[in-house]
Order: structure tokens, then sequence, then C-alpha cells
């Protein structure tokens, strides 16, 4: 076991995407667990869009990460040594690890880490995804905010990446037509041909408003907006009387100035219902939803897709890789 | 009785507020009632703000008003001459009268009217406000979408207006701390002494944001917003955790091309309900809402107030003055 923690730092509050020195990876001695605590290992760190919203000095849903401080991730561990009663040596848990190369367990942070079990033909890496955290914002915004009926049409931005390709099969699986919004013709490929969407729309194809509107043909229900901006703008427009939309993220605008401006005159006209949504809210009903996600999946309605990159010392570059497209399905960093 | 009907006619969409020219005002003989008919004279017009959207072509709620046609109203008439089943002369009636002296009712256009009772102390024209479209607005949004709890804040915009001023007496009824935004001195004093409102801010004053923040101590927890722009965008920074928007008007940008701006951010990260709302979707539910009005307006729990305009003439500069911020209470023109 080697004797230090690699440990990527807050050092500065990034202007756009991440630049050198926003996050410094810095050596630590490694941490001996005392009574009551324990050693893991972090194995794999889920990256999340979610995590450039904890670098900024903004108003968010949880405090901001802060300078100096080891940067918040959610991650997938192992424990190595344990003088816990809650932990033995083996035990794989994912949680809040941060974005370092081992963590300290004990009773002030264990309520974020959950034990993750060992089911046949289940990799580990899928509780980062649809059986983690991604998969629970899915379902939870689609089954309570989006409650998509038969026959309905569902829209989903960034329909390619880890929460939206999971939105849309929720959709599929209940009946819905489906039309999902990416970047790329390997993206839109893959949510047609792999995830069985009705439609996809390049919205980097200078004619992609008309491709939405073809793909539209009864309007629009449901929206999953993970983008905001342009993209959620041209999707309101073409919503129907009582449409909801589920606002889980508007990726567009975290690093850039505009605060993500859309129009409300199409909320009032259309009597939408637009409505944010956290996960961490429904954190009571997890295993409801966890239970229901596994077995969609060991059915096979329920498929994904990982982007896998290795190093710890790649963490910046790969965070980036969300705000440039550079992902299809989980982005995961290989610790 | 005149042997000539006068009617304000659309002739031209208006760019901003109404100019001279837009509506034109016509004689056409008065028509005489056929069988299945009523004539009915009209005595009052509500003017209102959605009026300015009827004008515009642009995708809304109802078709807009064609060119040629007369300019859509809700308006109380009283039955002159009857060959209809349903009337009898005297008979006083609400609903879409157009904008001019004379209406027909026959059994094409009958269900947007509604007969009105003769109630001691309650003068016709509370029918047209807080009896009337204007309280089943404010009835429905508060208890439907903004679902008011003792204790909570409510932010009313434009207060002191027809639909404000009933929202906000509607919140104080369900023991919330009220504070009304309105645009004068006299307005907030109105919403302060008389309607017993908890707090008023004048947005005409430069510290206006700080009288805000100042009034909402907790926060706001609900938002019935009538305004938009950069009332409601001040608005939804102050909002608490799982706020509710009732979006119920954007009149600031009625009359501009600002299609009604503003941050979908915080909507996110408060997980904030927002929701478009148009009254004619509760039409089934009317008579709940105006036993339980008039109720509360017996019990001296709702107070109202007019603002009158007199002569049919004057119709273009007296909707004008919905923009211009130039009445308090319902405004009415006395035809």
């Amino acid at each position: 076991m080697p004797e230090l923690n690699r440990q990527w730092k807050l050092a500065r509050r990034p202007a756009g995407m991440l630049a050198e020195g926003d996050l410094q990876l810095s050596e630590t001695p490694l941490p001996v667990p005392a009574d009551g605590q324990a050693l893991a290992k972090v194995l794999y760190l889920s990256m999340d869009p979610t995590m450039r919203i904890w670098m900024a000095d903004i108003p968010q849903y949880m405090p901001p990460v802060a300078l100096g401080e080891v940067m918040r991730c959610i991650g997938l561990a192992q424990i190595v040594e344990s003088r816990h009663k809650d932990f033995k040596k083996g035990d794989k848990v994912t949680g809040l690890t941060g974005l370092q190369q081992y963590v300290l367990l004990d009773d002030t942070n264990k309520q974020s880490f959950q034990k993750i079990p060992s089911i046949p033909f289940v990799s580990d890496t899928t509780f980062l995804g649809v059986l983690g955290i991604t998969g629970l914002t899915a379902y939870f915004g689609m089954m309570e905010i989006g409650q998509p009926k038969k026959g309905e049409t569902l829209v989903v931005s960034a329909a390619a990446g880890a929460t939206g390709s999971v939105a849309g099969q929720i959709g599929k699986i209940h009946g819905c037509r489906v039309v999902g919004i990416a970047g790329s013709a390997e993206k839109c490929k893959w949510i047609m041909e792999e995830l069985s969407f009705d439609a996809a729309v390049n919205y980097k194809q200078p004619n992609w408003k008309e491709q939405l509107a073809a793909a539209t043909p009864k309007g629009i229900d449901i929206n999953f907006e993970n983008v905001g901006g342009e993209v959620m703008h041209e999707v309101l427009g073409r919503m129907n009387l009582f449409g909801r939309v589920i606002l889980c993220g508007l990726i567009s605008s975290y690093t850039r100035e505009d605060p993500g401006l859309a129009s409300f005159g199409t909320v009032l006209i259309k009597r939408l219902r637009v409505q944010g949504f956290i996960i961490l809210d429904y954190a009571p009903r997890f295993m409801e939803a966890a239970t229901q996600l596994g077995k969609w999946k060991m059915l096979g309605k329920l498929k994904d897709r990982e982007t896998l990159v290795e190093g710890l010392e790649n963490a910046p570059s790969t965070i980036n890789l969300l705000f440039t497209g550079g992902n299809i399905g989980k982005l995961i960093l290989k610790v």
C-alpha cells in the first residue's frame, strides 16, 4: 500500500471551463484509521455536471466547495482497513468520496455512503450510473414530475448523457414517443439503435429545429431538461398545453455567464408546469427506485454505456468533457 | 333607443402601447333580434391586460382577434329585447360582450354569458371584479397552485391591480405574511391601510430591492406573479426552497419585444414549481369559487376598489392605463 494519498483540491474558482490551476493535485500522508474509522480506496469516480456548480460561489443546493478543500465528488470505494463496526475489509461503497485516492469513513460522513451488493452480470460501476444517483435522478424526475402516459411525446435533452439516456428509456417503458436531442451522429445513432428512441435530433446540425419539429408532429407533452438555453427555448415553443418540464439541469449555462435565460411567456400561455428538481430531496425513497431500476435492468429494458477515463491525474480534463459533449453515457474516472 | 351600434374594431396589430388607428370606432345599424336571439345593451366593460395579448398575432390561449373584428372584451350587459327563451328583458349578464355598445346573444355565443344576481350592497360591477373573472383568477391561482399555509410569505406583484389585490387578501385569509409590490405611494398606501397587507414595496423607488429584502426576512414561499421581467427576477432570487410561483401574468412584457425572460437557474437550484395558469381552465368550478369569494366579501374579508372611466370612445386610452400603472383595483369602462 502506498504511503501517500493523492487529492485534488479546489485552488481557484473556475471562470468558464476548468483551467489549469483551478484544481491542484497534492499529496498528503495516507491516513491511518483510528478507532471508529475505516480507510477506503477509491476505485471509480463519477464525473457529474453538478461538480462545476459545486466549484462556484453561487447560491446552490449544497454549500459550495471551499477553496483549499478536497473537491467534492461521488465515487465507488473499497474498504482496505476498518476499525468501524459498520464496515469490513473488502466492502464496496458508493458515496461522497471526494476527488482523491483514499477516503476515511467515520460516523461524521458515513451517512453519505451506501454499501453496494455484488450482483451477477452487474458491474460495480453500474452503481454510479443507472443503479446510482444518475438512474435515481432519471427515475424520480420522470415518475414524480413527468408522470408519463402512454402515447405522450417526451423530449429529452443531453439524451446520450448518463441521466438523459435513462430518462428516455423510462419514457419508452411507459409507452411514450421518445425524442432525444444530442450533439453528435454517434450519440444519435446510439440512442436510436441501442436505446430504441423513436427519433434523435442532432442539435449541432444547422437544421436541428426542423428536425425537432419533424420528430414531434403532435407537439411535446414532457420535457426532461438537462441543457437549458437555446435548446430548451426551442423545446418549450413546441410544448403542448399543460405540459410538464422536469428541470433537471441547465448544463449549457454552467460554464458561461448566461444564467440560463428562457421565456416564461410560453410557460404562461401553455399553462406549463416547470419544476426544479434535485435528487437529494428524494433520499428517503432511494431504495424503492433502485429496486424498480434494477428490475428494468434485469429485464433488459434499461441499457447503459460508460465512457471510462483512466488516471486520477486526468480529473480536470475529464470533467471538462461533460461541457464539450465528449462522453456518451456515464462518464467515469478510473482511479 | 338609438338606431346605431358603436363598435371598436381591431384595425391594425399594435406595436407596444395602443396607438391611434390600432382600434377603429365604427357605427353599424343596431341589430334587430330574430327568433332565438336577444339584444343586450353593454353597461360596463372590464379592461384587462389580456386584451393586449388578444390583439397580437402570437400563439396564445384563444385565437387572436382577427383584423376587422370587433375587439374581444368581457362586459356587463342588460337585455333590452329578447326572443330567446333563456333571457328576458331586464336580465343582467356578464360575458364576452366585445368592445361595443350592443351585443346580440344567441345559441352560438350564450355559453360565454352568465346571468348575475341582484344582491343587496353588492354593485353590479363587482361581477366584473372580485366576484368575476378577476376574483376567480386570484382564487384558483392561490388555492390550486399557491396552496398558502399559515406563516408562509406571499409576494404579489401588481398588488394594487384587480387580481393582485384579491390574491393578496386570500393570502391574508390563510394566515400568510403578505407583501405587495406596486408602482406608486398611493397604491402602497391602499394595500397597506385598506387591504391590511403586511408590507408594500414601491418598485419605482431606487431602493426597491432593499425594500423587498427587508419585507421578506424569511424569504418568499409563494409568488403570485403578474408582472415578469426584473420584478419577477428579483422575487425569484429570494424564493425559499420548494417555493411555488403562480405565473398569472407577465404584464411588463406585453407591450415590449422582451418575451418575458427570466432565470431558470433559480427554479432549478431552489426546486421551485412554476406553473402557468389561465383562468378558463377552471370554468367547471367557477360556482364553487364564486360562492367562497362571495362569503369572504360578505364577511368584509375581501375589499375592492374600482377605477372607472366613462365613455366607450375612451377605450384605447383606458386600455393603455393598464400598462402605465394608471389604475388602482379593477379598471372599468362605463359605456
